[in-house]
């Protein structure tokens, strides 16, 4: 199938293009390379090396003699995007195209309204366009678990069942979304259900855990198809950031009590879950929603795992508590179901498995690119 | 209380400024006169004509000696409302400043993008100078009724407590928005929420039925002061349409079945409303919801008080069915409560009371002014 990555060139998007491409579908990939952008911005960057798009699809070429079309724009220009969409001719659009940090978001005024306006406006222009010109093309859109929030009852995959004063009815799941990044997720999934409703496109929202990982089968062929590893306090998530703390002999800053539980999911199994929903598509007009993680964890959890883990590697490894520099609770129900995709085959990587392989490897490999400055967070969500 | 009715040149903010300050309040009104704006861009009008907002202000100073503050300007400008809120130094902001058609919304993609970009936009930038200025004020936020869609359960104000699995929790009341405007008041709501959340802010968001009727007792002292009464397609309700129809022999126009069912309040009650909101603020981290309407109609009952109506002042009124131009339920399960408003004082006006002088005498009176081209639904939900 013809398969457009918008944001190939991101840590997801990257890991997904080369999968899919390897898998025999046509890929393109569809980026304003921003990423790279505010990398530079903030003056952080991946602990691995990242080559330019250009380079890494030419490598990728001579290594497999697969192509991957490259379309450099963004797709908040509507007519950039639909040009694009008319040259390639898509049977499904995954959609990784958004800034996706929380902190950033948070960083002020500006980053707020910027990350609002990115991630509606871009979601919206794809809406449009496949309604005029591919209205049978299966959008894949990348939510994330945290548009729930941390609800005291369990958490469904889009939509809940209401028993209610004696009538019964199932409505899109209340979201209680923690920062301005992850509102835009939740304004893009009430704006495509919407747009599935009244023009008949079909749409996935992946409503995905934190993602872990850097090896895949694709990217571990070659350094110069080596995927992201963040681990600033804006970008980098606490797993990837305990990892590399452990690598470089920095306590592991656990934010508050540690008790904030997430969902988790390795690399390898976001690319196959991609994979799934792209050959599974939703009907025509309907806004489908999985939840897309395989494990839970808290933050503390976390951190005992890195500390075993680089024990194993003869690490000394501390845990540090930090004040919050984020507004959410530290001990709290979370149960998430997470069915549908396992429904449709998905065989889990376990996070035991591949906190080696996968992260503290690569940590210690290339631990003398940290930059210790960028460690800690540097972005509050409370009012001064 | 120094009061500002951020969007105080549209039809409830206009009627509520004068109201406010007629109650005693300080009033200042910020607009940047952007519903004048699509009047002309669309080439429609209010059946009563409208003073320039100068004109409007120094009338009402002439008659009261009452002072209204003016700032014209774009909430969308941040610089711009900051200056103003310091120079004003609000108690408590009314917020009617957004884009509030739907059909406006959804002319074509620009619309769409431009409705919720400015809606957004705008209230992230009030939450942001509130926070940085006054974070004490009292955020009044109109939000709409059809944030809530049609669900076969009953609507409560805000928030619902589900029992889920042996579980229980209060959670935001699930969105089913029926267009793009509309979302983009359910994405206000989450911002909103979350605002209250982390800094502390105080809001009340009212969700408004339809609001109906031009007189009040301020906007009645003087033509100069006369309220919007509009009928065309795009920013024309059900019922001001009929009322113009009637006036001119043409039949009333439901769009479908007619069996869509709606919230309604007469104007006099939404400024009464904002009254209450006012006098009983928000506690500091609260992001309250009431729901504001008096009574609920169906498409079918309007046309039909109407008819009545008409023929109580000798006009012969017939009733027509069109295609739909939405796509909504046409027959559907409709129960919302109210009981917040109520409880805190609010005596509703009612529609059958309010029909012939509020509505059929200023159809009746002005109907020389009807564009009788701007009567049918131009604007469809659908994909061509």
């Amino acid at each position: 199938m013809k398969v457009l990555v918008i944001g190939g060139d991101g840590y997801c998007g990257w890991a997904t293009a080369l999968y899919l491409s390897n898998k025999g579908h046509d890929v393109g990939i569809l980026d304003n390379l921003s990423r790279r952008d505010w990398d530079s911005q903030l003056g952080v960057n991946t602990l691995t090396p990242i080559a330019p798009i250009q380079k890494r699809i030419e490598r990728w070429k001579d290594l497999t003699g697969k192509n991957i079309d490259l379309f450099v724009g963004d797709i908040t220009d509507y007519s950039f995007l639909s040009q694009a969409l008319r040259q390639f001719e898509p049977g499904a659009i995954v959609h990784f195209g958004e800034q996706r940090s929380a902190p950033y978001s948070m960083i002020d005024r500006e980053h707020a309204v910027f990350t609002q306006v990115n991630n509606v406006v871009g979601t919206l222009n794809i809406l449009y366009a496949m309604k005029e010109d591919f209205p049978e093309c299966h959008l894949v859109k990348l939510g994330t678990m945290g548009e729930y929030g941390t609800p005291n009852i369990d958490i469904e995959e889009g939509y809940i069942t209401i028993e209610h004063n004696g009538r019964t009815d199932t409505l899109p799941y209340p979201k209680q979304p923690g920062s301005f990044y992850h509102l835009s997720k939740v304004h893009d999934s009430h704006n495509i259900h919407f747009a599935c409703k009244i023009w008949g496109l079909r749409a996935t929202d992946l409503n995905q855990g934190v993602v872990y990982g850097v090896l895949t089968d694709e990217t571990g062929m070659d350094e110069l198809l080596i995927n992201r590893l963040d681990y600033d306090g804006v970008f980098g998530t606490a797993l990837n950031r305990f990892c590399i703390q452990a690598a470089i002999g920095h306590p592991l800053t656990v934010y508050g009590k540690g008790g904030q539980t997430r969902a988790f999911l390795d690399i390898r199994d976001t690319i196959r879950c991609i994979e799934i929903a792209i050959e599974n598509p939703a009907y025509a007009g309907k806004f489908r929603v999985f939840n897309q993680f395989t494990e839970l964890f808290s933050v503390g959890d976390l951190a005992l795992m890195v500390k075993k883990a680089g024990n194993s590697l003869g690490l000394n490894v501390e845990i540090d508590h930090l004040e919050n520099p984020r507004v959410e609770l530290e001990e709290h129900y979370f149960n998430a179901k997470n069915t549908n995709l396992l429904d449709l085959g998905l065989q889990p990587h376990k996070l035991s498995d591949s906190l080696l392989d996968s992260l503290m490897n690569f940590a210690t490999k290339y631990k003398g690119r940290v930059d210790k400055e960028q460690i800690l967070p540097k972005v509050s969500w409370r009012r001064k």
